[in-house]
């Protein structure tokens, strides 16, 4: 692999890529919940039941207020823009919007529509890994070339959106059996590190993500198959050898890289003696 | 111990506790260093050849360019000081003034007038627990009666200042031998996890702190001592009951609460279901 005068830091810039004057905030009872593109104002013009539109701020019309009202008229606006094509890659997962992590929310969207509006959206990120004598080995997928988002790509063992209808530990259980085949009994063992925090600007809207990151020792003998198609390849590579991959490449789907550095300093892999450690960790939690 | 309504959140806000309105920045080379409080200015006009005072800022005399020209001019100021009484309790440690960890800094100055400027300081902070079958232990210090700084308050096992004169990895293995009696070999072990801010006013000014926080795994037969006598007794909690300790008191020292919230954190002893999750991981890091 050719380095490409690159750095961990690069990899925090590129996830939080975004010029927040082509946004206005998304408001709702008085607490900022996303932020939606100024040049797609128009798109909701043509719903003044749901919205309320000034030139600071986008609100919600009167008489909104509960739950269910506000899911049941976003449910709506949001299958418009798919009709219309504004929007694409329909998941079926519902997404919080509004609140911390837990609740209470606002209202509830579908995932797809997330980047849209700005809402915050939340996934799980675990990485497995073995402890060898010569030191922690860590378990890498390889994206299918037919998946929509990012084919081709490295990836951590075990990856998925976290809708608000299951627990994080349901959701790391399912996810371990869908993508690696791990037994849900060993799945159960993963462990809850922290979280990872970025805010990246696409042509859909603002991705402002929450990614928890778990960590699952493996026994040496375990080896991951990809159940669901998700991934094509699994490897275990040395920690080493993964932050070497993390350093000089986009050869990692854009936000892996960010779990991989919290996971390179948790474990000591990645040391204070690094020139930009405290930028790292200041950068993994924007 | 009676629970006193407190959460994890009071422990970050207790070390975040600023009026920044008191203060005026530091700047060198372009650079905020430091925080002085305002009313603390009047003792700077007395070094015209050190400080340029503004109603805006306080900047360094012209000609004052290098390391070694600032370093003597403020150890000049800072002597002065402690003769008058401004300044306590000398510790004899050089820290740096500006720049990131690892440098390059702008100058250096004695510990102990690292509040009155503001600038940052660092420090070590190891956390030694033992894996039992029934979970994760903690070793505890509990801090002598005659320690001027928090005196008879709990401590993490191993904890100290970080002067600009040893690398932190050599930093740790001294601390780990003077305050817990731990073998060179044992606490070459340890892990660096990472690193907490705060920034917290006091009397003097502000202390903006860094502290690396390093993980020290030890034998279940292990048992710390004190050599240097500055903790006066050592035990080892179920890591449950030291959770308890930190949410329901201000039983251990301020910034210690903070390094075991990051403890509990990493080791999914405090999971993403706590409803200030995501306000702890972005309060460790101000």
């Amino acid at each position: 692999m050719a380095h490409i005068s690159l750095s961990f830091l690069d990899h925090i810039a590129r996830c939080n890529n975004h010029d927040m004057k082509k946004f206005l905030p998304f408001v709702v009872d008085n607490e900022t919940v996303g932020n939606i593109r100024r040049d797609h104002i128009s798109l909701l013009e043509k719903f003044p039941d749901v919205f309320d539109l000034s030139d600071t701020f986008i609100g919600l019309a009167k008489g909104l207020n509960s739950y269910s009202d506000r899911t049941d008229a976003f449910s709506l606006v949001i299958h418009k823009l798919f009709e219309n094509g504004v929007l694409n890659g329909w998941r079926g997962e519902p997404y919080p919007v509004g609140g911390p992590w837990g609740g209470p929310h606002a209202f509830e969207i579908e995932r797809a529509a997330a980047p849209f509006f700005g809402s915050r959206a939340y996934g799980v990120h675990i990485n497995g890994f073995v402890h060898k004598e010569d030191g922690i080995y860590m378990w890498i997928g390889r994206r299918a070339e037919d998946r929509p988002v990012c084919p081709g790509e490295l990836d951590n063992m075990i990856a998925g959106g976290q809708p608000v209808t299951l627990s994080l530990q349901d959701n790391v259980i399912k996810e371990a059996g869908e993508e690696a085949g791990v037994p849900s009994d060993l799945a159960a063992t993963a462990i809850s590190t922290g979280a990872i925090t970025y805010r990246m600007e696409n042509e859909t809207g603002l991705k402002q993500d929450t990614i928890f990151c778990w960590d699952l020792e493996l026994p040496t003998d375990f080896i991951p198959s990809s159940v669901d198609g998700e991934i094509s390849e699994f490897f275990l590579l040395p920690a080493a050898e993964v932050m070497e991959i993390v350093d000089v490449s986009f050869d990692f789907k854009f936000n892996c890289n960010l779990v991989n550095i919290d996971f390179f300093i948790r474990h000591g892999l990645l040391p204070p003696s690094h020139p930009d450690y405290e930028k790292l960790i200041k950068g993994l939690g924007q």
